[in-house]
């Protein structure tokens, strides 16, 4: 026996990569994987974007269970990235044509998806993903292989997870340059309903008192209007969807705005003071560029008993998970 | 007689410019007027932006009743830049020691200073402008020639301002390189509630919600929660002293906002429904990119009877006000 430690053995391919839905996540992640010389190829319903991806040199095809049957053969991760209203035939697809392959998802919900993928007979072999990264654009045109370079990809750490899908997820999130942070569903969706939808809504509400108050009141908005309503570029039923998709946590959030504008509109009536509104607004907005400067991966084993509530505990201490020495 | 057309002659200096309060506003609007080649300095209460401003090169001064007397020796327009709550003295030295003087101010509301300028005694010498431009970062380090370049510069016109001193003031806007709107202060005051101020009011709510979700929500936070926190970036002081002068018209903000979001909330719950939300959003960001994208400069002549009220009409219509050719 050897003194000397471990050798450091990253999984670093997620292997055959097969993508579903080829629009501004699942394309990125189609060319980033290709661009890479993984194994990559995809499936979208719109022949025209499929048209686009192969005149731009990628493998895709508008032939669900064909492109599944490959899948199958090639013994690849299946990345389902098409709208979450979709999910769960694309699930049954899976089921039918692919019976063997581990699945994971792009979708900007955890909760959902994993009990459509229940219902699909795919919870053994599924684990779902987010990558939090997206601009107002859509479709092929505004797929980009850098995408995800920095971002963070949630990877889902619900108790009984293979930890083997779980690593491959985690390769693919690396190898499109993501950090990756681990989270029960739930609290993945709490948690987006608060960062990522509930920013839509109060920017859907921002928008429309500047448009109330006419073309003076658009025709002044600068910095703050533009930063604060930037998501409302982006196509409403895209943000719909998302949004819809994650309704109970995001009516909890929404209803917590409420209370919180509710409070700071009666101190500014009955006291004049926003005093502790934005002293509050400035703390959590510092705290938040804290947080995204310091990126600390935190080396937990993957696979050992109770592996899966370690890593949502690093999870809800900000952490990111890396690959650890020695581990296979 | 010529049949040609009379000569265009823009009012295209200022002339001297006296600038009180040296922050990221007035340090910028100094040093364009001064790096263009027109007479100008400053005054700061903080002997260490006096010295930053005078090691640049600049002509700034922490007597107020000396620079004063030099603003009222030089016929300057005085310019007054120091935050919403000490605009009354800054007006009460102004009445002193500068007895005068054309005077205007970057205050980002225009009912109250309009009032501390009558209680002053300053009515008939002052109109006020706000220029639409800012950054998170504040102080004379932050400060920038350019900052104003493209951006908005709204000129009060309510009916009786002088139009010589509007002129004025808007050769001022447009020697910083921005497009001037005309509009009444109350009109004015209702408009930036509902684009300025209520985005930081919104802002600071999301980041407390982000924040009270721990370290895993922050974590989790991407664009679309940094775009719609960033202006709780600002000191806390600042956003309070703007928002606060403009209690009013951001109390009917906020509540209207308060019950966009309820009526929002409401048809989640009740028909998991955001489609009328986020159209309504999506339409009114686009008429916000329309309106900024075209810039339709209007010729309106400033002085003949009932010029105020037509201007503020261009204005309702979102157009920009420029230099009549002939008009002197």
């Amino acid at each position: 026996m050897s003194d000397a430690p471990a050798p450091f053995i990253p999984i670093d391919a997620p292997g055959p990569v097969c993508v579903l839905g080829l629009g501004l996540i699942g394309g990125s992640v189609l060319r980033r994987v290709a661009d890479a010389g993984g194994p990559a190829f995809g499936y979208n319903r719109g022949t025209a974007t499929v048209a686009a991806a192969t005149a731009d040199g990628y493998r895709a095809s508008d032939d669900l269970s064909g492109t599944l049957a490959a899948a199958e053969a090639a013994g690849a991760l299946v990345v389902v990235a098409t709208p979450a209203p979709t999910v769960p035939a694309m699930f049954a697809a899976i089921a039918e044509h692919a019976p063997t392959c581990a699945v994971t998802d792009v979708v900007s919900v955890k909760q959902e998806v994993a009990a459509a993928a229940a219902t699909a007979g795919l919870t053994h072999r599924f684990v779902g993903g987010h990558p939090m990264a997206g601009t107002a654009e859509s479709g092929w045109a505004a797929t980009d292989p850098d995408l995800f370079a920095g971002a963070i990809w949630v990877v889902q750490t619900d108790d009984g997870v293979d930890p083997a899908i779980w690593r491959r997820v985690t390769a693919l999130a690396h190898a499109c340059g993501a950090d990756v942070v681990a989270a029960a569903s739930d609290e993945h969706d709490r948690a987006v309903a608060a960062i990522s939808h509930l920013p839509h809504v109060l920017a859907a509400t921002l928008a429309q008192i500047g448009g109330a108050g006419g073309e003076l009141s658009l025709r002044l908005g600068a910095g703050s209007f533009r930063d604060g309503t930037r998501v409302m570029a982006t196509a409403p039923d895209l943000v719909r969807a998302m949004c819809e998709a994650n309704a109970p946590a995001l009516l909890d959030a929404t209803s917590e705005a409420i209370d919180t504008l509710i409070a700071a509109r009666d101190a500014l009536r009955d006291t004049g003071d926003t005093g502790a509104l934005f002293r509050a607004g400035h703390r959590d907005r510092l705290r938040f560029e804290a947080i995204t400067a310091r990126r600390v991966p935190l080396a937990e084993p993957v696979g050992p008993d109770g592996w899966e509530a370690r890593l949502r505990a690093a999870g809800r201490r900000g952490h990111t998970w890396r690959d650890v020495p020695g581990q296979v």
